[in-house]
C-alpha cells in the first residue's frame, strides 16, 4: 500500500517524459509543452488508488491513469481556447503561445493519444473501461457547454449548478477511482460506491472552492480572493443567496451584478453574510463530504486500506472543525 | 456482393438517425446539425467494401464505418474552425451557425463518439482496430498541421507536399478499406495490399482536385475554377512549376504569388501550360491510379468480388484516355 503522495510521486516520475513523437515538432511541441506545464495529477492517482483499494497496483493501472491525465489536458488546452485564458500556473496557456488553431490540434490529438494508451491495457475488461471512459468524456463536454450556456443565461437554479458541475469536474474524478478498482479487480458493488465517493467528494471540492473564492484567507487560498464576484461568476454562493435573501438583498445584488462599482465584492460579501451563505456553504460542503464518507465506508475491504483515500479528502477538503 | 452505389445507399439510411442524445440540445443539437449537411459518405462505404471484398458484410462494419464518418465530421468541423470557413456544402459551417467554442466542443464529443462506436465492435479485433484507428486519427491531425505549416512557409518541396496530402487524406482512405478488411477476416499481405491501394488511389484524386481546380471545365467541375491560383493555394502544379519552369517564369510565377493582377489566373495558367505542368500532372495521377490498381491486382481474392473497388476508383478518378 502506498500514501496519497508516494503515489503521485509514482506517477509524476512515470509521466514525465516525451508521449508523442518528434515530428512534426510544429504539432507535438507544443503538445509536450503544455504536459510540462504540471499539475497535481490528482485523477491519475485517483485511478492508481482506486487499483490499490483492491489488489497490488497493476501495470495496466499506469496505462490508464495516463490516458486519463491525457484526457484532462485535453479538456484544459480546449478549455483554454474557450475562455481565451492567457495564464495557467502561471505560465502561458497553449493558444496564447502558439496560436488558437495548433492549440486546437494539439488538444484533438492529445485525446487521440489517450485513446493510445486505454488500448494498451487486457482485452478482459478493456470494453469497460472504454465505455466509462467515453461517458464520462462526453458529460465533462456536456459539463462545459451547461457553464458556457449559463454564462449568457439570467437565472440558474442550484440544481443545475450542482449538475453542471458535476459533470464538468466530479465525474472524472468518480471514473478514475472506478476504473482503477475495475482493474483491481472490485465487485460492482464496491466500484458503484467508489464511483459515489469520488463523484460527492468532487462537489465537496467545488463548494469548498466558490467558499474560499469569496471568504478564504488571501494569504493561504493563493487565488484573487473575491474574483468570482468581480467577474460575476455564478457559483454555489452567489445562486443560493438568490434563491433566499430577502427582497431587498436580491435587488441589490441584482445592482451589484450588472454593474460595477469600486465596493462590489465588500458589498456582495455583506449580503451573503447577513443571509448565513457563508455558514450554508460549509453546511453544503459537510454534506457532500458526509455523503462521501459514507460510500468509502459502504465499500467492503480491511478499513486499513482506505487509508490513502482518507488522506486524499482531507488533502482535497479543509474541515473547519 | 454490393455495388458501390448500393451500399452508398444502405450506408446513408442506417447513418441516417440521431447520434447523440437529446440534451444538452445547446450542444448536440449542432452536432446532429452537421452530421444532416451531409456529404457523399464514401469513406463509411470503402470500410463496408473492405469486408465485402473478403466475406458477407459483418455487423461490427457497420459500427466500424459509422465511427470513421464520426470522425471525418470530426475533423471536418474543427478544420472549418481553423480556415474560418463560412460555408459547407452550402450550409452554414458549424462554428459560422453557433459560435467557436460550440463547434470546437461539438467536434470533441463527436470525435469521443466515434470510439463509442469503436466499441461496439467485437474484442476479438478490437484492439487491432482501435490501434489503426488512432494511429490514422494521429496522421490526419499532423497532415492539418503541415498544410497550416506550409501556408507560411516559402519553399515547399513536392515530396513535402505529398507527404501532407497523405497524410491529411489519403490514409483515412486507406484506413477505412483495411478496417473493413480486419473485419472480413483478411490475411495481413491483403489487407496491406487493400491499404496501398486506399492510399495511391487517394493521392490520384488529389492530383486530379488540384489539376480540376486549375484546367477543370466550370460547368462539369462545379467549384469556383482557378480559386487555388485565386488563393495563391500550395497545390501539386504550383509545387511542380517551381522546381522546373525556366528562372523566368519562377520570377514571374513568384511575382504572381505575392501580388494580386486582376490576370493573375490567366498568366498562372499561361506558364503552368508552357512548363507542361497540366500534362505532368496528369501523369502523376496515372501514375498513382496505376499503382493503386496493382495492389488491387495483388490482393489474392477472385477477381469478381473486386469489381465495387474498381467501381469506386472509377467513380473518384476520371481517365482521360
Amino acid at each position: 500500500m502506498h500514501s496519497f503522495r508516494e503515489l503521485a510521486e509514482i506517477f509524476a516520475e512515470r509521466f514525465t517524459k516525451a508521449h508523442f513523437p518528434a515530428s512534426p515538432a510544429t504539432l507535438y511541441e507544443p503538445a509536450e509543452y503544455f504536459l510540462g506545464i504540471g499539475g497535481k495529477r490528482i485523477r491519475p492517482v485517483m485511478c492508481l488508488m482506486g487499483n490499490e483499494l483492491f489488489d497490488d497496483i497493476h501495470p495496466d493501472a499506469y496505462h490508464a491513469a495516463t490516458a486519463i491525465e491525457l484526457f484532462h489536458n485535453f479538456t484544459l488546452i480546449h478549455d483554454d481556447i474557450m475562455d481565451a485564458a492567457p495564464l495557467r500556473r502561471g505560465m502561458e496557456t497553449l493558444h496564447k503561445k502558439y496560436g488558437d488553431n495548433t492549440a486546437l490540434l494539439a488538444g484533438d490529438v492529445m485525446l487521440i493519444q489517450a485513446y493510445e494508451y486505454i488500448n494498451k491495457i487486457d482485452s478482459s475488461y478493456q470494453k469497460h473501461i472504454l465505455s466509462l471512459f467515453n461517458k464520462t468524456a462526453r458529460e465533462v463536454c456536456e459539463g462545459q457547454q451547461l457553464d458556457m450556456d449559463f454564462e449568457k443565461q439570467e437565472h440558474v437554479g442550484l440544481d443545475q449548478y450542482i449538475n453542471m458541475i458535476t459533470l464538468k469536474t466530479s465525474v472524472l474524478l468518480a471514473a478514475s477511482l472506478k476504473i482503477g478498482s475495475v482493474i483491481g479487480g472490485a465487485s460492482e458493488g464496491n466500484r458503484n460506491h467508489l464511483y459515489e465517493f469520488g463523484k460527492n467528494l468532487g462537489i465537496a471540492f467545488q463548494v469548498q472552492d466558490d467558499y474560499l473564492d469569496a471568504f478564504g484567507d488571501p494569504d493561504k487560498f493563493g487565488k484573487d480572493v473575491g474574483g468570482d464576484i468581480r467577474q460575476n461568476k455564478k457559483t454555489f454562493l452567489l445562486l443560493h443567496a438568490l434563491e433566499v435573501c430577502s427582497p431587498q438583498h436580491k435587488q441589490e445584488l441584482q445592482y451589484l451584478i450588472t454593474t460595477n462599482p469600486d465596493d462590489k465584492v465588500e458589498r456582495v460579501l455583506s449580503i451573503f453574510k447577513s443571509c448565513n451563505v457563508d455558514e450554508w456553504a460549509n453546511r453544503l460542503k459537510e454534506k457532500y463530504l458526509a455523503t462521501a464518507l459514507q460510500h468509502l465506508d459502504d465499500i467492503a475491504v480491511m478499513s486499513s486500506r482506505k487509508k490513502p483515500l482518507l488522506e486524499l479528502s482531507e488533502f482535497l477538503i479543509q474541515r473547519e472543525h
